[in-house]
């Protein structure tokens, strides 16, 4: 995203979301919390992307300074964080599940036809409520 | 959006529709067409985003070749073009209107709370029916 194309400010609530969370790393870093759960810097990284470190470490700096995800210590290693949506990145789920069920509709691989697509497109409501008390059984 | 980002076939559905569609101009431009109907050239330009032509041309150009829009002659006036969605580029809508979902819980400006944000709100189901009837007016 050209940094000079955002916080035009006018108004429009697309625009408002997509200056929020709108390039295309942004939504793929999104997603593995959102999906999998919480997740280390490593986990990201080794998520078969290919997303560059620094573009990682700068999307996870920009998605955690717009109160998307946060980050804190990991109990098990302190030396190491784990990052996790917050509610706000958590109310994007309907977003990506979205861009899944079109996906599912319009990509003709076999890949986008399983797991998380079938899900969606069975039951969207069951989908989108087991992920919000996954990620809320995560915090607590 | 990175052309080198692109075409990674990891096979994910959020990954495709990224692919496509990804980008924060190629988002706004089809909002345009999705929320108002059909538009030339000239009525994208002028919708108050500073979008540059050259960007512009690139972005129609992209969601053409990947099927989202199509254009075809005004025929009020024939050396003009009119840009509308295909029925692939309409079933981004719900992407699109749970953007505006979210933009409308967490933009704290007053002008997001307007017009489509109230309509998705209220009657999201209603709002996508009556954006297809619309749509589907236009070309028939």
């Amino acid at each position: 995203m050209s940094q000079s194309a955002k916080k035009h400010g006018s108004g429009c609530p697309v625009a408002f979301a997509l200056d929020t969370f709108g390039d295309r790393w942004s939504l793929l870093v999104l997603r593995y919390p959102m999906l999998r759960g919480n997740e280390t810097y490593g986990e990201f990284l080794e998520s078969g992307e290919g997303i560059a470190t620094n573009v990682l470490a700068d999307r996870l700096k920009g998605l955690e300074a717009e109160g998307i995800i946060d980050k804190s210590p990991d109990p098990d290693n302190r030396r190491r964080n784990i990052y996790r949506l917050t509610d706000k990145g958590l109310d994007l789920a309907p977003v990506v599940m979205e861009m899944i069920r079109w996906a599912g509709k319009y990509d003709s691989s076999r890949e986008a036809r399983k797991g998380n697509v079938r899900l969606i497109e069975n039951d969207s409501d069951g989908f989108l409520a087991s992920l919000r008390s996954r990620l809320t059984g995560d915090i607590q």
